[in-house]
């Protein structure tokens, strides 16, 4: 790509970016040009649809959060490195509103823009939970696909006014399904955030 | 109400009823009065806006469900009792696409037609769960506020076509999540749809 090509595709990133966090993800193309002060027909010529143009944008994303649970997978802190990868992820989605609903669709169809980077994000899920599972910190009846489905419903709850200020809270509750507490206390002995991320 | 003025409202809302069926609660008011071969005035008359026709169309549904909690809190199967009653919500909201993001915003709004509805369907959860917390079967650390989101949240999974298929799978995860089981299995002895539902 020749650099002037690169500076405006990375300027028409940085609008959308913007535009995207302001409005969530059903910003429409015509708004992005318009801020970006190009015509519709450049937009388009760089991003041919608006997963094309999200897939760019979130690609970052993605790749960060898959770095991370590979980072992840050499700790020995094995249910740790698994809520607080689940953590990351859910806490991410609330920089992109609707980027949820898009990504439940996105992971079975594999004509999407961002089909392989759901893939690879659930696989790197996957690899941690059966980290956990084979340690015996998790349930052995959760797969990489019950993972990628309660981030997107935990994702989604954080996304609605209404719920949102309960997310952390819900979060627990769903972080306590997944793992095995043997002799844990009645409650379960749920997982706080400080705990989690740091002091184990 | 005049007898032919309640036969043109119910015709209104078995129209209606049938259109959010097929389309969802997104259904436009202007569809539901052509489909009811009636002007929109007319249907405007009847019900001022969507939340006012959607309320009528859930009034019968929410009272339904709130009957049977009443009726299950006069089970002695305390936890069973919970878990059939979380498991009948999120069933019936397969009923009405979309109405998942509909209940998450009236609880919160009282403006909303369909605030009373919710606010009394929740505290019947809410009085399943204290029975459940109470008899030592539920966590302490989940009121009634948590599980009309969980429901929410389950609800919206069964929504979406990538994770449907998994709903059932879902519902066992996040319903171990309820409940404590001292002494329980590494597995948390995830409760099965026919234990549940009868067999206890």
């Amino acid at each position: 790509m020749r650099a002037d090509a690169k500076r405006n595709r990375d300027h028409l990133l940085t609008v959308a970016g913007a535009a995207v966090a302001e409005q969530g993800i059903d910003v429409s193309m015509r708004d992005v040009a318009r801020r970006a002060d190009v015509g519709l027909a450049t937009l388009l010529r760089h991003f041919p649809t608006r997963e094309a143009l999200l897939e760019a944008l979130l690609h970052t994303s993605f790749d960060e959060l898959t770095a991370k649970a590979s980072e992840l997978e050499l700790s020995n802190a094995v249910e740790d490195a698994l809520v607080s990868w689940v953590r990351d992820c859910v806490a991410w989605t609330t920089e992109y509103r609707g980027v949820t609903v898009l990504m439940a669709a996105a992971i079975d169809d594999p004509e999407s823009a961002l089909h392989a980077s759901c893939v690879t994000l659930r696989a790197a899920g996957a690899r941690l939970l059966a980290r956990a599972r084979n340690a015996g910190v998790a349930r052995s009846d959760i797969d990489g696909d019950d993972l990628f489905a309660l981030i997107a419903m935990l994702a989604w709850a954080g996304d609605q006014p209404a719920l949102a200020h309960r997310a952390d809270h819900l979060f627990d509750i769903v972080a306590s399904a997944l793992l095995t507490r043997p002799g844990g206390s009645q409650d379960r002995g749920v997982t706080t955030k400080g705990e989690t991320a740091d002091h184990r």
